[in-house]
């Protein structure tokens, strides 16, 4: 590997070890990319991966050989004198062979195996996931160092890889300069009580020093949106993707201490439609980039996790999304017979039965929701001066089945207009979020 | 935007809002993209961006706009009539005209403007940034809020942005799985002691509670290794990208309480080679596309704060990596008449003047030191059974004018080894580092 011998004649001085032999070995292919070849010809390779299933017959041994790159598995189709005691479901292999067309319908190609290597074998009495079964979530969730073995959640990380990376090129392709916003911080963008404060571990100060670490309270952020600002402020289009932290003391799918948030700031912009264009725009890049690139995976939890969503999410990444104002939203709300356990009511909070309402009406399809009352949001949302249903620049793109995906706001940069609010805001001593 | 005018068709019931009027103006494009323009023909732009200069002469304004899209500017042509008392140096401007070939042999384009915008003014006289001065770093300290828009600053914000993104589609290419491993937690990787510990900033519980938000002591991550290694048991090739945290409490420019690291982990990997190729190739290619990407902003470091390194740099990136193993390391340090304040010597760690010396030996060129001592690296490092100098499979990358810049390992895989070794650890009460 890796050019040690003309490396030695250049600087023979340097190095007295033996030179490693370079050894002719057949190419490493991972699971996705043997089953990717189209015309097999019968090349020499090699995969590594975990055994999924193991069928013994008289003439010949069938194997599935899964890496992790995909849903699917490898089949290997061996001599049955290649079977060993320790070669068993869960064992970890390396399986040396020819990629050949596989005369079976479910799959391309096959791997005729002609030496299958155990490199790691596994006690099936006590290995927790067992051949054939389907574990439910609950189940897997005792096991987490081996639960992403699972076909759900390695398809679900697969997704979340791929979003991933489909979400900072979709920024990087617009000219957005992706920022590190600070961890920990000192600044609470969205109003005090439920952050999380850092110390080191083990502290002792001598009473007359500075109690803190970082000489003031430090906290986990819960957003870099005040840092971005700073950011748009020279680069014009700025983004980030980084964990998240809130100390909500309630148990519910929708309360993580920890998770992940995209933020982006821009420079110049003067109009919600082009804030609701970039999400929209993110919305459907990433979504359709994730459907392409992960169609095995989007399959299993259309099959099994979320049936009936496919067409729907077809429909959304076709049509543009709806737009409506939050004063139109609550007349919509106040016209149907329907019961909510929450009158509607202008100047209060959507709840999520009101959002699910407005998202059935409107045929579900994304919505986005603008110009809310301006005592509902916080101070940095631009003042719309319209009268008595006085409203802010802000926006929330409702999504059927999620409720709020994202929110934005048109930024107040008039001085005298923050100045005020603030000031109306430490009279009250309430900050609002 | 976004065809409000098709859609009330289909969604006619939804909105009673007036529809948008769709404005046809001028294309915006960032200052990159104005001087990408190979051969202008005069088409009408708009930019957005501050004015990094402006000089008024009798017959024409000539301004520089900067959007932070690069560390070049783009040249305003103007008619002295479009400047007000507004268009200072500092302000953010909207400036709209005629791209066109430029006189000038300093750039290809320049855009005559015929409308001016200033879209928010600066006060010269009390703005941080003064024009035409280099700013010193230290000064730049103090403005948090506009530091960002001096050349360094910026510039090293665009290179971190393009390494960030070549970080991500390296491993992404090669078929690694992106994970975001836990940021909070309770797993110690390195050994226990400087790490910090987390809580809600109001916590109050009663004392028969548990007196922990987690119900067990939680900290700031110090490595995702461990979370890693469980998840190379699905996916065979995983990788990481986050913030880290140290609570050392020492102030050099190489102890950050927050810094981002990249960490990988590869299944089947049984050769030191292999490791040391995917580290080669991760700072081969990154470098590479930081240097095509930000041509100007690394010609900028190379002209202003590392002179002389450009030479050295592209020598790095055209010749394969030297390798030599510890033992051979101390030889060299014992052979040489160098002076050393620390004296090498078998089973110590090589200090940073030790480093400094061996890249010097090797010609000023990226270094891999592998098989350390046994006893100076932790628990995890495979061991390789070696006698009297007993080693495991470890190596680090020496860089000049850097020192260590990664390190790895092979796993330590044989189950007794690990059970002897933390046994061991427990008894000594020393968890080695």
């Amino acid at each position: 590997m890796f050019g040690a011998r003309c490396l030695r004649l250049v600087l023979r001085h340097c190095s007295s070890v033996p030179c490693p032999k370079r050894v002719v070995s057949p190419k490493v292919l991972r699971v996705e990319e043997a089953l990717e070849v189209k015309e097999p010809t019968g090349q020499d390779i090699k995969v590594q991966g975990w055994v999924r299933s193991i069928r013994s017959q008289k003439d010949v041994l069938f194997l599935h050989i899964n890496d992790g790159s995909s849903l699917e598995s490898l089949q290997v189709v061996a001599n049955p004198r290649l079977e060993t005691r320790e070669l068993t479901f869960g064992s970890s292999v390396e399986v040396q062979g020819k990629l050949t067309k596989s005369p079976h319908k479910r799959q391309n190609v096959e791997l005729a195996a002609e030496n299958i290597r155990v490199v790691g074998s596994c006690d099936v009495s006590t290995f927790p996931l067992k051949y054939k079964t389907h574990h439910p979530l609950d189940y897997l969730r005792q096991f987490p160092h081996v639960r992403c073995r699972s076909n759900v959640l390695s398809a679900l990380l697969r997704v979340r890889s791929e979003a991933t990376a489909a979400i900072h090129n979709f920024f990087k392709d617009q000219g957005y300069i992706h920022i590190h916003t600070p961890i920990i911080t000192s600044n609470d963008c969205e109003g005090a009580g439920e952050v999380f404060q850092v110390e080191p571990a083990k502290w002792e100060r001598k009473p007359e020093e500075n109690p803190h670490f970082f000489n003031i309270p430090a906290f986990l952020t819960v957003s870099g949106q005040l840092h971005l600002e700073v950011m748009a402020g020279a680069f014009s289009k700025v983004f980030t993707f980084g964990p998240t932290f809130r100390a909500d003391n309630s148990q519910s799918r929708k309360h993580l201490a920890e998770f992940y948030m995209v933020e982006a700031e821009l420079s110049f912009v003067e109009r919600l439609q082009d804030i609701m264009q970039v999400m929209e725009d993110l919305f459907k890049r990433v979504t359709e980039m994730v459907l392409s690139r992960c169609p095995h995976d989007v399959e299993l939890f259309h099959r099994r996790l979320a049936p009936g969503q496919e067409a729907k999410l077809e429909q959304m990444l076709k049509s543009p999304f709806v737009t409506m104002s939050y004063t139109e939203a609550i007349d919509i709300l106040k016209q149907t017979h329907q019961d909510f356990t929450y009158k509607p009511e202008w100047g209060q909070d959507l709840q999520s039965e009101h959002e699910k309402y407005l998202l059935q009406h409107c045929g579900e399809t994304p919505l986005f929701v603008f110009n809310y009352p301006y005592d509902l949001k916080p101070f940095y949302m631009r003042d719309n001066e319209d009268g008595v249903h006085h409203t802010v620049a802000a926006v929330d793109l409702l999504v059927p089945g999620i409720g709020e995906l994202c929110g934005g706001s048109i930024r107040e940069d008039r001085p005298d207009f923050l100045q005020s609010r603030l000031q109306r805001c430490c009279e009250t001593e309430a900050v609002i979020t």
